[in-house]
């Protein structure tokens, strides 16, 4: 970016500057990263130490926090909201192209029975299929497929590549990701004489509003009914939905995790990344499954799980815990071994004097 | 769906409806999942204390399981083949929309060396490249890439946005799903000079008949000959397959796994989702990998394994057993090691008595 | 392939044949997938063994492994470089098809405002936004999607449904394979009275020069500032790189490994597959993370770590064996506690038969 004095960049916002205005900014980064040259941010009394092992230009955060970086001899930006400030600025710096006026292109694959609403782009090279509604104001990028009888809200976003089968419904203001895959058939297969024989899949996909789906995710249209995802879930790239499941609203789904058919989860669950849910598992709401889990039971609302299988997650550090004693454990059960060795042969001498004769025929020779 | 009299949508089957013909229909769903005004299906009699947990408007079930249905109420339709008769159901309620006609769409992008067989639809926005040979009865869906030399059997589908680098060759009744990749170069360097040089992949892939790809899954070519599916094998979704791997016949691969390189599997082996298999391990013939496992040696026919590093299954539930007992074992060690030191002493005093002395100094105060 | 007489093959090369040069050639492949009729490789004395199970028309070989191949009864070609030869005549066999020269077509979607270098491919179906600058010697396949903004290098390849969001910039020599994605916002929410509000991302991505990344793979952009990945890194296929990550120089990243945000890598550190690194930890130059692990916590410079959660690969070692040992473990500590209970009770008799009566008042009554 162009290099901008602090002082401009924070004209006419509500801050106090302390310190010189005529510091020259080159970017934005968070404390972790910062470098010089940077603005940088500090909301959290925890990333001080973070904080002052880097180089920066200036720093945004609030009055407490201020008075810790007192010596750090570079201008303070201080504000009751600093990472309301610091998006502020970040949209000063690099502001958002203005969006394009396309409507309807011409070079768009457009069936003639698709409605579109008013204020929505269909880019060049997008396709839309029979018996499709678009709602109003929507955005469909090159490349998307919009299969027939696919019904699209308000607001909507498809990032290039998105691909929709046949009868997809979105809510308003649903984003998807570059190159997911809505409604495409579940893996269902019966075994019929040695051969596995695909079991149709007469059910769709209906993801509520708000939702967003990230880059490469794939969601699998239901057996029968529907597969859901709910309103305001957020879900990462290269996630795996499977036929039917049924996501809760507010969800947060992490990269790389994926869902085996017919998975219920209530409302602000959270699968950390890379984990897997075993089919018909249902994760309760408000509960979490840490990451590089993978979950085969029922998980409680409001519990926390890990490890494969993944139990209670206190229970797994435990678990944790004695894997790395074990080799101490086994080194203790040898040395008890040899005690008890030595004390069985006491206990026979001191019997074998006793007697004037050994207790034990065996060590009588 | 449109709401249907139970008795109208069994017109003309063979079926015995015991109880009214005139409830109304709205949707079908498997047992586990039904809700009110839903057909719903009883074939399995360990789900029948799930299905009464459900509200449902009917349900299809045999003659067998009707029995303990006696009393739930609600209009059995019984028949001798329940999953076919709902198929069949399904089918009427939500028939599949005619196959459009379109033949080779002049909005396609078609090289004029590729030969397209007869009824095969080659839609808008499709890419055909050189020396391309398409068999009768395909379907290649807007945004897809045939590269160039790739052989194509007959009633092949690939769904939108599917990738075929050059001179793959797919069987007939083939199915890739949206965005899967088949062709693009293995994951091959060798470190020169502190570089990684790729190592050219002068080999191909070879898809056969039947096989299906799941949605954004990738199937690498190999450095030199074939990376092999064999006939009738079933991808899931986001599965990676590496250079050189050659997969058996009718194998399931489920959703997220992964297959290093020249991994060879026998025929009707299974692979569970999320599970990584490492290079040059061969699967057996009907062999299984649990989910979430990582193999890194080969797995005997007819075996199922699991874990990271997997073993066979039963050592694994063993090792998970003695991982929650591990606790317990520590705290045993510490009892008996106490309880020995207890015996040592009072083999010890025992002794002091016997010799009319302390045998141990330090126990003398 | 045509067959090929080997002596033909071998034409003009710097190799020294031994044996009949009539053989006929069908195809190569590496010694443990040889088959009839194949011309194969042994550049390592561990593999002699694995060729000798095989069939195969003869072999490329260096001097002192071709002693050791005396009686196998085939040809060798026998050569200072077997691998450099082996690539030679796998290129004489399979020689890649020429490059096609299309220019910026017309049938692609160029923004005016788009600046593109001589001898560069724009194929067919392509997408390039506005102010986009692309390099020399590109190839821009069909189905790709350059956002506004992006910055490419020469000899870039983008191969089909490759999508770059906007202001992304490549490097020169960077391949990018089929469906993956560049640039998409990375995963960052905010709850705000029980909903997941999406953080604005500014930043961008930066790939260094010759990078490689593989089909469906995605790169995230950053928040603020940018995600890097380093010279001459290389990511196979489906893998996960989230916002503001670091990646040094010359990495490897193993198909389907994931890492979460702000992970920062040193040069030369290779992640296996299906591995996933937690946000904002830090792997040393030359570390190396096991295929299935889940790393916590910062790996040194050179170290090797696996398992979930990771810890250095001996202990790691240690703590799998002591899986197993487990069982054992705890038979012995079962086996103790009865020796134990035994000398307690034969002590107690001892005792008794000394006092003429119990020695532990407690056991009196």
């Amino acid at each position: 970016m162009t290099p901008t004095k602090l002082a401009d960049l924070l004209e006419g916002l509500d801050v106090v500057l302390s310190g010189p205005g005529d510091v020259e900014i080159t970017g934005l980064a968070t404390c972790r990263e910062a470098g010089p040259g940077d603005l940088t941010l500090l909301s959290d009394a925890k990333l001080v130490a973070k904080l002052t092992e880097r180089e920066f230009a200036a720093v945004v955060t609030n009055a407490e926090l201020a008075e810790k970086l007192e010596d750090c001899g570079r201008p303070l930006a201080v504000t009751d909201d600093p990472k309301g400030l610091f998006t502020t600025l970040a949209a000063r710096l690099r502001p958002q192209r203005p969006r394009r006026e396309i409507g309807v292109s011409k070079a768009a694959e457009m069936h003639p029975t698709a409605v579109i609403g008013p204020d929505t782009n269909i880019h060049p090279r997008a396709t839309v299929g029979p018996h499709v509604t678009i709602g109003r104001g929507c955005e469909i990028y090159p490349g998307v497929v919009v299969g027939a009888g696919c019904v699209i809200g308000d607001g909507v976003v498809l990032h290039p590549g998105v691909v929709l089968y046949e009868d997809v419904t979105l809510g308003d203001r649903v984003v998807v990701h570059a190159n997911a895959v809505l409604g495409a058939d579940g893996f269902g297969y019966e075994l019929k004489e040695g051969r596995h024989e695909r079991l149709p899949h007469f059910g769709t996909v209906r993801i509520e509003a708000d939702v967003e789906i990230g880059a490469g995710t794939t969601v699998d249209r239901a057996m029968f009914g529907e597969t859901v995802i709910g309103e305001g879930t957020k879900i990462d790239n290269l996630v795996m939905i499977a036929h039917n499941d049924r996501i809760g609203r507010h969800n947060i789904l992490v990269g790389q995790c994926g869902l085996a058919g017919s998975v219920t989860t209530g409302d602000y669950a959270v699968i950390a990344g890379h984990s897997g849910i075993a089919d018909h598992v249902t994760l309760g709401a408000q509960s979490v499954v840490a990451s590089m889990s993978g979950v085969h039971r029922d998980v409680p609302a409001g519990e926390v799980w890990g490890g494969t299988p993944a139990i209670p997650m206190d229970e797994m550090k435990k678990v944790i815990f004695n894997w790395k004693k074990a080799g101490e454990t086994r080194a203790e059960v040898k040395r008890l071994t040899r005690e008890v060795a030595e004390l069985k042969a006491e206990l026979a001498a001191a019997k074998s004097t006793e007697d004037d004769g050994p207790a034990d025929p065996r060590v009588a020779a």
